[in-house]
């Protein structure tokens, strides 16, 4: 009985890889038991089995690219210090995660926002709430870096947390329209370096690749070096 | 048959006018004839009069968008000077188009080059040559800008570009998912300003609402006064 659980466990965890890869393709919307039967070489009757309805297929598919996600940027940056070395290893982190392949087709949330935004229901729900979430997690960064003296005490929060993101989420959608004729994440990466080097405090700690290099090292991943002298 | 033209065509607009609107619920891939026949009281056959194909009737559908961007963006930036005024002409003249419901559901090719990114065809070409071509407006406005000594000569033109391209989708995209519980559009022009005001040059002359304000009016339409002193 526990092992014929586990097993059924590990189906589902591998649908779920393939509907997350899926997506990409026709989104969250043309995520369909059929299309996701034929790819699992399946029958829809045995995918049914593990999800009631196509709204469960879509719930538990945004949980494991959650799953992806947390992997790819959260764990990594939050062994950081806290304060400035978190924050910036949440933004270095997050632009890595869009350029690298941990999703076909850049972010995924980024991706099912813009396409569930205007399409009420519980998947438009968790995705929101998702996104929102990250926003709070910048938002939260930056406040801390605030209070350990990393980052001057008159930036609002909210309103940095909204230009990184959105600084973000640009390099992800221009690499998606326009591909790689440009590193569009270098270009945010710069972008977001300079905004945070007009923010730092006296206090700041010396963070690699922020306000400080390695010999050898580029002080950022920039093709261009703009200035903001 | 002048006059059975100029009705024909008078309708073909009507029509095309409220598949723009209709493209706010279910994008451009939802546009179906069946769904516009029945917005319009038309009959099928009598739409595919006017369109020979879904693919033509999107085309036709991008075609009227970008008439009225053009008017609600371009024709009243361009009459501001060259230079600084016009740059600063686009960036506020789109944030409030984009604001203001010119149509349905923000920018319509910020949601078009969502959904069509990773759908290829001739709709989705047409999109992203246009939200090229915008990102080429604001790169022309800046070199101008730096060619009139308004602006820095070291900045990047493509760089500054993109931020502020990043800056205004990331308003439009936050207004979609989390509606006006927040000021977006303020945060966006708040971030273009103080990006702009970093890279003035000792040539550049006052504009409203940038560098110079009149008596009574708010320096800019910031909720929040953010400093990047």
């Amino acid at each position: 009985m526990a092992e014929s659980r586990t097993k059924g466990e590990r189906t589902r965890q591998a649908i779920l890889q393939v509907a997350v890869d899926l997506t990409a393709e026709g989104g969250l919307t043309g995520l369909s038991f059929g299309r996701l039967a034929e790819k699992m070489e399946m029958s829809k009757s045995g995918l049914a089995a593990h999800f009631e309805s196509k709204e469960a297929l879509q719930l538990a598919t945004i949980e494991a690219a959650l799953l992806r996600y947390v992997e790819a940027v959260i764990r990594p940056a939050i062994v950081e210090p806290r304060g400035l070395p978190r924050l910036w290893g949440l933004c270095r982190q997050w632009l890595a995660y869009a350029r690298g392949g941990v999703f076909e087709g850049g972010c995924f949330f980024t991706a099912a926002s813009a396409e569930l935004a205007s399409r009420p229901g519980p998947a438009r729900d968790l995705i929101l709430g998702l996104v929102a979430g990250w926003n709070r997690d910048l938002e939260k960064a930056i406040a801390l870096a605030q209070e350990l003296g990393h980052l001057k005490r008159e930036v609002e929060a909210r309103q940095l947390a909204f230009e990184i993101h959105a600084l973000m989420a640009g390099a992800n959608n221009a690499q998606l329209m326009y591909g790689e004729d440009e590193d569009w994440f270098a270009r945010a990466m710069t972008a977001i370096r300079a905004r945070l080097l007009v923010e730092l405090a006296p206090g700041a700690p010396a963070v690699s690749g922020l306000n400080t290099h390695r010999e050898g090292e580029e002080p950022c991943a920039s093709p261009s070096g703009v200035g903001r002298s």
